[in-house]
């Protein structure tokens, strides 16, 4: 791979250039493009799949987790799966131009008020090359030029994915500089696109702690974090004990490593004799590591550790879970709003009194009554795909799809009005 | 006035607290305390004049330009108008619990999107004590508690004005913390202000470049910037050239101080000999110090010094422009990408043509076709009360009223549904 050792702000400034073409582009363009990339990305498979290899063995030279490696791995069904990714943005509106409000203002001037592209979003990720497609394709369907910055371990497939969107924004004759990518994945060059306020008008990274606290300490341009998740699911005195079982197992145990999944168990006093053992004892049966507090381990018939005051704050990212016995269902609010991450937030219950007051009462992007947390998706939600989930409370909060990729802009036409 | 050296993060706490209960806060109870508000104003206005007769002793003494002790100074009329504007904000309706939107999931879960308070809004202000009723009616409407942190030149009358705000709250039985405010008005507070980041949700400075370096430094709050406007107006070739003489007029001098006024003109190389210099002729009349470029100096009948490179990039704040003829239209937008503030812009124009290439290329939060950029304000957009104008695209862009004052949050609703 040809790693061009091109300044960051070279790279920023095509798409700086780029993006104030872009949102003119007609809509048409756009899906060429896009049906062009999915081509590419069948017919140049063979290619995509050498890059990929040379990638895969310096991370094994570099003794890279199987996790990791996993990750970074392509195969012919992981590339037939970002093509029809491709192929579902075609199929998403536009948001382009969305109208959101028209009126006539007291001064006669016509108001509209329209959604416009953000400008110039850079985009931060690690390992998964396949959201090199992810992101390109969103980006380019909302008007936005893209920076892309993957991870240096995914450097010779990333090299190869970022040439197919480049030509397929060629070949729909869209401007250079809509698709760009920053070679090399160190620090440095984070830091060099993090302070480009002038060229860059979002960062969006994709990725664990570590990268959110590099950001945090050096960026100057404005950051959307799709971050973390510590969600949880209370089980409320009123809970149909089956349905509580099936949410609390599948919100752990369905997809552990990922930022919906469960970390949190509370359940109602009421059920701590029959209810929450049963829980327990499924959780435990698919190898879930139990904590959890005095009145759990008294209650339980499989082992639960006691839980440290850190369990609470915590994002296992596997099969591991914290258990509490709460005393109402203000205890738990009070719980989730002190510990929870602002993501996803689960209450079993048959009241409606019980689900209003949670509903109300949780501060996060997504609260759920009588389902998983695992549902908090932009596929999910019929948004298409999507970029992360925000558990920001500014511009965007939950899944990141194409309207989260997007400004607005007044439009006000009159005739000849001036201030009196 | 007491000011109480309390720590500003005893303050935000109180702030938080008050931020939990108040989007189940109702409507009509919100209403209630803005009502209470605007009769105390009425009430009291002898003991908020003897305040602001403190502060403007002080002023004096401190040697204050008359411009700020203006600014400070308040009279029976401005107070009348505090309570007129407290009542407005009744009116207006409660962003809170809107719903955004509603759909049954594939999964057969309901979503429900809709908008709820931010949380802890801090405001920053300087000299004008109105904001301090502006900033808290607006916040308390919006079901956002708020931090208001005026300047110290106003502190007497802002201690006053809170304990109104306050009184209100208490009355009308909403929760202690809705009105905060941080006592002093150093740099020291604000840079403790601006790190509460477990307890402030958003900052909103109003004030100059000089408040918004010194919070760019130290913020790890999300800000939002009611920032300055570098504005333009652009005569095209097409122009009507009495709309473009009154335009241009209105523009620069019906209030030369305020954001939405334009420091900049360009015209048309057509107009260059005959409509240019008239609205130069109308504009030096008015007392404007006009600087231009040397197509522009060669044209007038009046004094053009020649304008700078600093010129075009500069907010004069009062009776100054810069002038610049222009090849093309193409050329008036790339002016103002290269050197607006992207607040308001105006195009001048009988053609359809160029007004849709001005209000698709320029990229401003507000573009006028044939129409004065001094209409840029919440009031007459129609969404009544304002507490700045965005130039930021994430967020809010333009006016930010009430909408602009939250965050949005997904409910979903489901009957045991668990994810595959």
């Amino acid at each position: 791979m040809a790693v061009t050792a091109e300044p960051v702000t070279e790279v920023c400034r095509r798409a700086r250039a780029a993006s104030l073409l872009l949102p003119a582009a007609a809509t048409a363009d756009k899906d060429d493009a896009l049906a062009v990339l999915a081509r590419r990305l069948r017919e140049r498979k063979a290619e995509i799949l050498d890059a990929n290899r040379v990638d895969l063995e310096r991370g094994v030279e570099a003794g890279l987790d199987a996790a990791l490696l996993d990750r970074l791995r392509l195969d012919e069904e992981r590339i037939e799966a970002m093509a029809t990714g491709v192929e579902a943005v075609i199929a998403l509106e536009d948001p382009v131009g969305e109208l959101l409000e028209r009126r006539t203002l007291e001064s006669g001037i016509e108001l509209e008020h329209r959604r416009v592209p953000i400008g110039v979003v850079a985009i931060v990720y690690e390992a998964r090359p396949n959201v090199t497609i992810d992101a390109a394709a969103l980006c380019l369907k909302s008007g936005n030029a893209a920076v892309l910055r993957g991870s240096s371990s995914a450097a010779a497939s990333n090299a190869v994915l970022v040439e197919l969107a480049r030509e397929a924004v060629a070949e729909a004759e869209l401007p250079a500089g809509t698709v760009e990518a920053v070679a090399g994945g160190g620090r440095e060059e984070l830091g060099q696109l993090a302070k480009q306020r002038a060229l860059v008008d979002l960062i969006i990274p994709r990725g664990g702690e570590g990268l959110k606290a590099a950001l945090e300490e050096v960026a100057e341009v404005p950051i959307l974090y799709a971050a973390s998740g510590n969600c949880h699911v209370y089980v409320d005195a009123t809970a149909d004990p089956g349905m509580a079982r099936r949410i609390a197992y599948n919100a752990k145990v369905q997809r552990p490593g990922v930022c919906n999944a469960a970390e949190t168990l509370l359940v109602h006093r009421d059920l701590a004799t029959e209810l929450l053992p049963a829980i327990l004892a499924d959780l435990h049966e698919a190898g879930v590591e139990l904590v959890g507090d005095g009145r759990v381990r008294a209650a339980a018939a499989v082992p639960v550790a006691p839980a440290t005051d850190e369990d609470w704050d915590r994002e296992y990212h596997g099969l591991k879970m914290a258990v509490a016995v709460v005393d109402s269902v203000a205890d738990a609010i009070d719980h989730v709003n002190r510990h929870g991450s602002g993501h996803s937030e689960a209450i079993v219950t048959a009241s409606a009194d019980a689900a209003d007051a949670f509903t109300g009462g949780v501060d996060a992007a997504c609260v759920y009554v009588n389902a998983s947390t695992r549902f908090t998706d932009g596929f999910e939600f019929g948004m298409g795909a999507e970029i992360g989930n925000s558990t920001q409370k500014l511009h965007a909060r939950g899944p990141i799809g194409l309207r989260e990729l997007t400004s607005t802009k007044y439009v006000l036409r009159g005739s000849g009005q001036t201030r009196g």
